[in-house]
């Protein structure tokens, strides 16, 4: 028997919508094979939030993201306020909000490998193989949310980092969890040598760690994390870690994927699962069918396993990437420059590679 | 005509004093090589410090440290403090003291490549090939120093990541003199589109970016940075960026250059400059004759160098290096794997190795 849910799609911005759609087609696909009953809604964030109506994250957006079953989201940002420190309204603060509104603490980054594209990546292929790293990175704490100031005569400014007991451990918990069914080894990444709020996270961590004796703890600090994954990836299992060390670290391991383009995230907690690529909104491709819409459509399949419990049909989709990227074809950002063999699609022709 | 200066050497703990002893050794060489004359004095700091006295920082240390003309370090940091997150005195404080009470706001960090390592890394030798970045780190300010608090109930914990206009200003300043005279790109690193203390840093580099129109200026944030380091090093010239960022960015950066073992850094700003490697205190092989002691004569090398104004002495060690490296003799952490050419040593048989 099939199931049935609402989806809101927020395209977002950059190469946001054209990465969606892809999603999207692939989610109507899955729904027709199986039998699934899936309805779509659009809404506006980010960028695109602000021209319409002066909010990166329109009321109607929230009042529609929280009646919806998941989000499926594609990017966001714009150069223009990057470069321009003094904007008070910017692209970003739709994300961070929604992530708190939501109450979406936990966002999982999952590391996997394509074996097609070992040759992708800058590391080299034998330091790779095997990778298989799932990232908890904490999302609604840290000094992403810590109060903001600014001196009145502007030549100060601060942010602080702050974390509470409970934020550590409902995501340590989930961490836990993921790691007893996975490799049973578990890293929790912090700078407890310096930071007060890290020596608070290791306590936690510490505390948590009793209730599961099964799975093997290491504590490291964020610096020596940064060049462990890139010396030897595949000691890592589950890396557990806060909101800013999480987003530095599972970019610099978009590497080992190969690309960025490949990489997709939950984001989940107290209700309604959010489902993006880690990938930003790439302005200087945006619009010329260049983007890789992998990132998207793994979204998609983190969705179906996670909100809905559909294990098949996300198996039916990473099968899908397997077979596309065996068969050959690749976006420019994944092809390897050293081999003629691959075959350059842009966004459109690769979505439909995969739907077929 | 020969000079004379007075150094202090801080062995610190674990593999310190190992390294430092090599430092110190090749230090000697150059002076009775080239007619200098160099005179030391040694001091604790670290859990050396606290083994001796209860203070990571001796008031004895500070006043010898205020006292030479410059100090060569080797490493900081205990096993038992790093698992005990409620402890009150750690080693690490006696260098972040040391750091505040000389003044020592820029952190140089070169990532110097010998052709000779292209293979100990785990990058391919085409991504390496060329790479050369001078890191400039702020090392005074940000949460390392902002106020540190922990609520009675011991459940919340936070750190203050704070900057001031002077202080983004001197760091930049010295960083963009750097990358005049360099490859004169600069990529300053942030996180401006989260944090107010990152849209300051921004702000004040886009204004003494206007000072150096002969200096092509890229503003990029933390994660991306994290990532194209591993993609393409070799797009890097001289990166500044703040104390955390820095701290993790250069420990990454530092599977570029095969090992942190092969990784010196300068610290200068008001007075004394400080010279140490990057890596840290290493516990595990702590006393072995495993550690490598060419991150420590490389210091000495930025030493000669950067307080001495000593060129050709640097250059004589970099090149007893390079040679020593030719010649294939390797310590364990930056030996190949992969080729059975290279002849293993320990830290004093490479020691010896350089100074011949
Ligand atoms: C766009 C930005 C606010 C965001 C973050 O830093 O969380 C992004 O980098 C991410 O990782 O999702
Ligand atoms: C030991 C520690 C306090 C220090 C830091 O984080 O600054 C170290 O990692 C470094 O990079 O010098």
């Amino acid at each position: 028997m099939g199931i049935k849910k609402h989806i809101l799609v927020i395209p977002g911005d950059g190469i946001g919508p054209e990465v969606t759609t892809w999603g999207k087609a692939v989610l109507e696909k899955i729904g027709q094979d199986f039998g699934h009953e899936f309805t779509f809604d659009e809404a506006l964030m980010g960028h695109a939030g602000i021209e319409a109506t002066g909010n990166p994250l329109p009321d109607e957006t929230l009042a529609k993201a929280k009646a919806s079953d998941a989000i499926l989201f594609g990017a966001i940002g714009h150069i223009k306020y990057d470069n321009d420190p003094s904007a008070k309204v910017r692209p970003e603060q739709g994300l961070l909000k929604i992530r708190k509104e939501l109450g979406l603490y936990a966002n999982l980054r999952p590391i996997m490998l394509f074996d097609e594209l070992l040759d992708a990546s800058s590391l080299k292929p034998e330091i790779l193989k095997g990778t298989d790293i799932l990232f908890f990175r904490e999302l609604t704490g840290d000094v992403y949310f810590g109060e903001k100031k600014r001196s009145e005569d502007r030549n100060t400014a601060s942010d602080l980092m702050i974390y509470s007991r409970y934020e550590v451990e409902r995501i340590a918990i989930k961490a836990y969890e993921a790691a007893r069914v996975r490799g049973k080894r578990l890293c929790s990444v912090d700078k407890a040598n310096v930071l007060e709020a890290s020596r608070l996270w290791r306590e936690v961590v510490q505390e948590i760690a009793k209730q599961y004796p099964d799975v093997e703890t290491e504590h490291m600090f964020i610096d020596n994390a940064a060049m462990q994954l890139v010396k030897n990836p595949k000691k890592f299992d589950v890396v557990l870690t806060a909101n800013l060390f999480g987003d530095i670290l599972t970019d610099e391991a978009s590497q080992i994927a190969g690309s960025m383009g490949m990489l997709a995230s939950a984001s989940v907690g107290d209700g309604t699962g959010f489902f993006e690529p880690i990938h930003g909104s790439a302005h200087d491709i945006a619009g010329q069918d260049k983007a890789n819409p992998l990132a998207s459509i793994l979204s998609v399949a983190l969705m179906l396993e996670i909100s809905f419990g559909l294990k098949d049909e996300a198996k039916k989709i990473t099968d899908a990437i397997d077979k596309t990227l065996k068969d050959g074809y690749r976006t420019g950002d994944i092809a390897d420059a050293n081999t003629d063999k691959v075959k350059i699609l842009g966004t459109t022709a690769m979505g439909q590679k995969v739907l077929e």
